[in-house]
């Protein structure tokens, strides 16, 4: 039997909570349908402060690099806002993605059809929305040098980021969101700020040749990033897959995940480069919801984002497409049928915790 | 008599149209009111370029400088696309606020009640929406060095963007929005990525210590800009001033125009610091909307936003606060009507043309 080795990463708020969740249907997987999943579990974020005094210590890291998958959770929560900052735990995850070399970052926005009425926007701007944001995530300004604070003196500081992209960073997250769209409606929308920013410039420049090269079946279109938020607002249901730098990524999919009204419910995967022998890539499969620590510790966080992901990791990770359309299929189930955790709480609809929507889920699986 | 001295840039696109309804407003004022407007007139933007070579004269620059404030209309359009990067429409702009020092830009994202029903929100979350978003306009990533793409031989490309923040530059656009807070409902929220930028963490740390300093009458909170984007969409009324970066304050702005679908009327101010003399801050007065190339030229683009830019002229560079007063409610009286361009025609409505729609708000006026 194939071993598939997952390496749990629940974190800080209410990522133990949602992890508890997909343990309950790997456990499922394992014994009904053989699925072969070998866990280990490490830590990250505040807790791993806590522990170590590191956002995420070596051992874990190795354990990260080693396994086939990381299932991560959340971090972070005030009893950490005053941690110094190389150690605070936004560092472990930064880490995580820098050094497993996962650049690409799929964001769905979907609007599930039992939410369309939470979004803020009006329903029929966003029934049936399926965005895809395909964020680049190891480059950029998250890790460019140099990134420094220096004392100038007379009361005076200047901080320093750098934003850095060179030709080929831009390519492969440029094939990835081809390649992506063509499994879809066949369109990718670039976005950058061309008109201020040099790295915007050359962005354009290379999305464009790849394009001609290898994508020309594909549409492109290209959009300033200011206007691609307007656009989000206005109209999101025009695009297909957007293709973006780190920071617009970090932006446009908060933006876009908001519009759809489930926020609580949408999954990331973040991928790695196939191995040139064994074409496997490293992966990091992640609710885009934070760690929520107002409600962590209560059994009432919404585990819809953390099972997504981990439908994502059966996709992607391990090509179990039939058992990921499944588990999707159940989520949808469950929402369809009124079960609902406090944040989508909608009226005539049941209000369940988080074991119960967890259970709920494993039972249309 | 005073004399205020007005330089017009029309620029590109629907600029010269919308400045021509403007130019009616000052002519009244003049003739009527005794205002003493002396305007001159400049290019800016791809008409620049094509009568100079440059995106905007050094002749015209040296009257920007020598005004009492600079009417902007819209700078671009495809017919530019192609011309070198530094000549390029939006060179001008940025020349102008850059060496006019205008580093605190006013974007006012308003709900105007006629027109809540145009918002792609549900009209509960945008009717009264009044927030003031507070971008610094001369710093950061915009402006900072290195900016270059360099060849790497290979075939790679390296392209650099520096985003450079120092304290006195951060405090005195905090200081900006503080005190305009204290006009309005007394709250600032400050965004930035303290979480992964330098320049975020210096940020946080310098307005903190000028609200602690000099302005801890006023409410203060911090929000990650991307969690600042989500909440935008979320629940936009939330905030009374948003103070922040130029490049989180570009896209930030234009979500929140967007959302108040009220896009083609917003206008914008840019100023610099009083001038230790006379008191007197440089300025530009600019709509938020583009150049619009598809309908320039047919007279049917909305001056709204160009009037009201006019109006922030009044109050903030002349102290005309009553005649600005007039100027905005004759705006609001005229959309009451039913009178309505086509970007914001409605059932039951009385669509105009660009010169109707700027002889209805001067027969209000
Ligand atoms: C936690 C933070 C470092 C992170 C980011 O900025 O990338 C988060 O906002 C995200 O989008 O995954
Ligand atoms: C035209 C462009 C350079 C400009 C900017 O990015 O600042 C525009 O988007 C704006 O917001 O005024």
């Amino acid at each position: 039997m194939t071993e598939r080795n997952l390496l749990l990463l629940p974190g800080d708020g209410i990522g133990p909570e949602a992890m508890g969740e997909v343990r309950k249907i790997i456990a499922y997987m394992n014994d009904e349908m053989g699925a072969g999943f070998v866990t280990d579990e490490g830590l990250v974020g505040g807790c791993a402060y806590d522990a170590h005094g590191a956002a995420i210590s070596e051992e874990d890291m190795a354990k990260a690099l080693a396994a086939d998958a990381v299932l991560f959770g959340a971090v972070g929560g005030p009893k950490w806002d005053d941690v110094p900052y190389e150690v605070r735990p936004e560092a472990g995850l930064l880490r995580l993605r820098k050094d497993l070399e996962l650049f690409a970052n799929l964001r769905p926005a979907i609007c599930y059809p039992a939410l369309a009425n939470a979004s803020s926007l009006k329903p029929e701007l966003v029934e049936g929305l399926d965005i895809l944001i395909v964020r680049e995530l190891t480059g950029g300004v998250y890790f460019g040098e140099p990134k420094t604070i220096t004392d100038l003196g007379n009361g005076q500081k200047r901080a320093i980021d750098t934003q850095v992209y060179d030709t080929y960073e831009i390519e492969r997250i440029a094939s990835v969101a081809f390649e992506l769209a063509r499994t879809r409606k066949n369109a990718v929308c670039s976005m950058e700020k061309r008109n201020v920013m040099k790295s915007g410039v050359l962005w354009n420049q290379v999305v464009t040749a790849t394009h001609k090269e290898k994508f020309s079946d594909v549409k492109l279109d290209h959009m300033l990033a200011d206007a691609g938020g307007m656009q989000l607002v206005r109209a999101p249901k025009q695009f297909d897959v957007i293709v973006t730098d780190n920071l617009f990524g970090d932006m446009l999919s908060d933006v876009a995940a908001m519009l759809t009204g489930s926020l609580g419910m949408l999954p990331s995967a973040s991928l790695g480069a196939p191995d040139a022998k064994t074409g496997k890539r490293k992966a990091l499969y992640e609710p885009v919801h934070g760690s929520a620590p107002d409600i962590a510790g209560k059994g009432i966080a919404n585990p819809i984002a953390m099972i997504a992901s981990f439908a994502m990791c059966l996709r992607y990770s391990f090509n179990m497409v039939k058992e990921a359309d499944t588990l999707e299929k159940a989520i949808a189930n469950v929402l369809d049928k009124g079960i609902r955790t406090g944040d989508i709480m909608a009226e005539g609809c049941t209000k369940v915790g988080t074991a119960e929507m967890g259970d709920a889920i494993l039972a249309e699986f």
